[in-house]
């Protein structure tokens, strides 16, 4: 490694601006600090980092990947804070030490890249989004302006184009932010502009009662963003699922007349494609037709079962989604790119994300730059520093294409079906249901309980013991 | 390096589940996809994630920080699409053709740790917090509930009570988050909450025009709060503020009253510690006068002047900060956490936070699990999954201690004030005021109009060249 020790220029009381080595001849002292020189020992820092790196090869990358090595070295709350040094003091603590630190984070961490590891959302370790991951935690980029994100604002640009492509709008628009309970925010936000602009100055105050309908199987982050929105959560109509917990599109029409009728004003409709528990998708066509007849905006959540589009087997289970208005799509779900790499998607192109979001600060969004500022997305975001999560997507889709993705999707879901077929021939085991996607429900039934009959007192002791599999 | 053939456990069709190395007999088919065996060649990703490791070594932490290297390429955006290879394609690229697209990236990307970016945010490279980062990208957490991040929970809870302390507060709470903006929501969203806790079922209809106070020199996230709360941009009152930037308290006051008389609700104060342009701090002791007299909620935006509290010397700026009831401070700025490191803070400590925020989702917070659930903090958040961000704080913290953080900001703010004593010396500078923190606003004023009078012509002319610079 080549060694910079000018890495920092140093000040000088006496600098000529034509001079690229300044001298150091005088020390400049301001309010009792001395401004020359490196403040870091940027060899020692670079060092450490190398150190740092090694370790997270050896017992992150290979180690916590290998099958033979624990998931998770558990300890409770109280305990683990006995065998962690998590106090933070007046005075810093030796390189050696904070790798030592670095070991214990490691080792007392969750391994959710290891192939035994089945809690939420996670498909092992994907290689070429974490190089993405790494290159943008070094170059540490915020994405709200081309002249500071020339690349990345591209890159954004280059996969929302393709995810559009892949719900089957012929153009759109769209953002990337921090999780798919943000990206139904930002759905329910914009649609209640597109309703109404003038909420944007004037709020909900004296206006009549909003509301919006979902099924009873969506995604807690509903609730979430009418509470946020300040909507309320009463103003989610819950509409009824059938046996599968898909939302019955006649239950959504009856209950969006029934809302007109007590004067409430309904603005949208939240499908969902891929459930939390029963990874269940809503008719989107039928739910379209209701959305068309009264006029309402339709939101698809696909946060989780987006990624089947990209199969052309399983695309067929978000039949109708080029329907929808916008669309929440996770990426660091089943395609594994890493926490967090969310979509918010939207149909339209007149600027309407724009116009719903824009504060235009004036220090940030210049109008007058010297490149096209219809770059500088920024503005379309309800965050100002923002992280450039859609690089991560771009590397894997880039490293695997298309085929390398649907072949994830495929592989995902005939798993799925391969668990299935094995809970079929255990004793002891009960499907839920037959799975239409990736989540497989199933109870494990304790050998005391298996000649019990199927009565309360069965549910009541089952109720004990509860299992989901998303693989 | 090690090689781990058997990192993924070969699925087979006749599994003894007591046998732990499984027989490779049978190939199985399900759907098509053949499911025994690893799908990757993990052998050849580690080797790809070492050579990008080298790569981002040399071209990011190395060269990227060096003086005598370009700080940008510059290219505008239709000629950088030319240079890049953005498409997104059906087959995948090999890993040499991945690292030259890694190389191109870097290559065209702003350099934000080099010594002379000068753009908003940042403060040059922190080799521990990029350390941290990553770790936590390659750990790949998500801190909603502690049986998945038993680590990353702790160390929130323990940067979080620091925090706290350094706020003067003697207990709190609070939440990492996707950005000062973001913690602006929160705090409003919580006031509002506070002020009426029926609003996050009810929603804000029928009820009184909600109205808040923040100075004129507030951060533009604000108005996008108060828009997508649905509060409304009308119901921001900017309160005017003196030469120096800073809120005229007693104009606070005549605008509470006004808004009263009005029929508006007031439930809210945003004061500012370090605001975007001037980087003034409002009086707080002052401010937190009028909204105890009124029953308002103190919130202070401290995004970018929190970090004074670090400082013994300086933090005299935030004075009166403990008599808020939140407080969003953002270590990914001055104390170069990486972005994004942002905390919201809560003086309460009856819950509010989790009752204003929960869903209480059932498929993640069962309440019945065999450890302390205090410590699934998740259903405080807006988010599902949320990053460890405060992680890369606590690394950084444990490195230099709180003496080296306060050495940071002595040195940040000493630059600045030596920076005000050059432009003072220079021919074609005019400093716009004395600084109080590390924001140094000046003009610089071309030949051609160093002999004008500062008329409106002057001022015209000179418009079309602004400078802002932030240490």
């Amino acid at each position: 490694m080549s060694c910079h020790p000018d890495r920092e220029r140093p000040l000088d009381g006496d600098i000529d601006p034509q001079e690229t080595v300044p001298s150091r001849k005088n020390t400049v002292f301001v309010d009792g600090v001395i401004l020359n020189g490196p403040t870091t020992d940027a060899k020692a820092g670079e060092k450490f980092v190398e150190e740092a790196c090694r370790l997270i090869m050896e017992e992150v990358v290979l180690k916590a990947t290998d099958i033979n090595e624990k998931v998770c070295e558990w300890r409770p709350p109280e305990q683990l804070k006995q065998l962690l040094d998590l106090e933070l003091r007046d005075t810093g603590e030796p390189h050696h030490r904070l790798l030592e630190l670095c070991q214990d984070v490691i080792r007392y961490s969750v391994k959710t890249n290891h192939p035994r590891f089945f809690n939420q959302l996670y498909a092992g370790l994907d290689y070429y989004s974490l190089v993405a991951r790494f290159m943008t935690e070094a170059l540490n980029p915020s994405v709200y302006t081309y002249e500071v994100s020339p690349v990345f604002l591209l890159v954004e640009e280059a996969v929302l184009k393709k995810m559009i492509e892949f719900i089957g709008w012929k153009e759109g628009d769209g953002i990337f932010n921090p999780g798919g309970s943000v990206s139904n925010m930002y759905a329910m936000n914009l649609a209640r502009y597109k309703y109404c602009p003038d909420i944007k100055e004037k709020g909900l105050s004296g206006l009549p009662r909003l509301i919006l309908f979902t099924s009873a199987e969506c995604h807690y982050s509903m609730k979430k963003a009418a509470s946020f929105l300040g909507i309320g959560t009463e103003n989610v109509c819950f509409v009824e699922t059938d046996g599968r917990g898909k939302m019955i599109p006649e239950e959504l029409e009856r209950q969006v007349w029934q809302a007109k009728k007590e004067g409430a004003a309904p603005f949208l409709v939240c499908a969902t494609s891929g459930t939390t528990v029963l990874g269940a998708f809503d008719p989107l066509d039928e739910i379209a037709d209701v959305c068309e007849r009264h006029g309402l905006w339709l939101h698809v959540d696909a946060s989780w079962g987006g990624s089947a589009l990209m199969s052309r087997k399983h695309r067929k289970l978000l039949h109708g989604i080029h329907r929808a208005d916008s669309v929440a799509w996770n990426p660091h779900k089943m395609l594994m790119a890493g926490i967090q790499c969310c979509a918010f998607l939207v149909k339209d192109k007149s600027d309407l994300l724009k116009k719903c979001y824009s504060a235009k600060a004036s220090y940030l969004f210049q109008q007058d730059k010297f490149y096209d500022v219809s770059y500088d997305t920024g503005d379309k975001s309800i965050q100002c520093s923002r992280r450039p999560d859609a690089f991560k997507f771009w590397m894997t889709w880039k490293a695997l294409g298309t085929l390398g993705l649907e072949e994830k999707v495929n592989r995902a879901l005939a798993l799925s079906r391969y668990l299935v077929e094995e809970i079929k021939k255990r004793e002891g085991f009960k499907l839920l249901m037959e799975p239409e996607y990736a989540n497989v429900c199933f109870w494990y039934i304790p050998p005391s309980l298996r000649e019990m009959e199927e009565g309360p007192e069965f549910w009541a002791k089952l109720h004990l013991m509860v299992f989901q599999i998303n693989p």
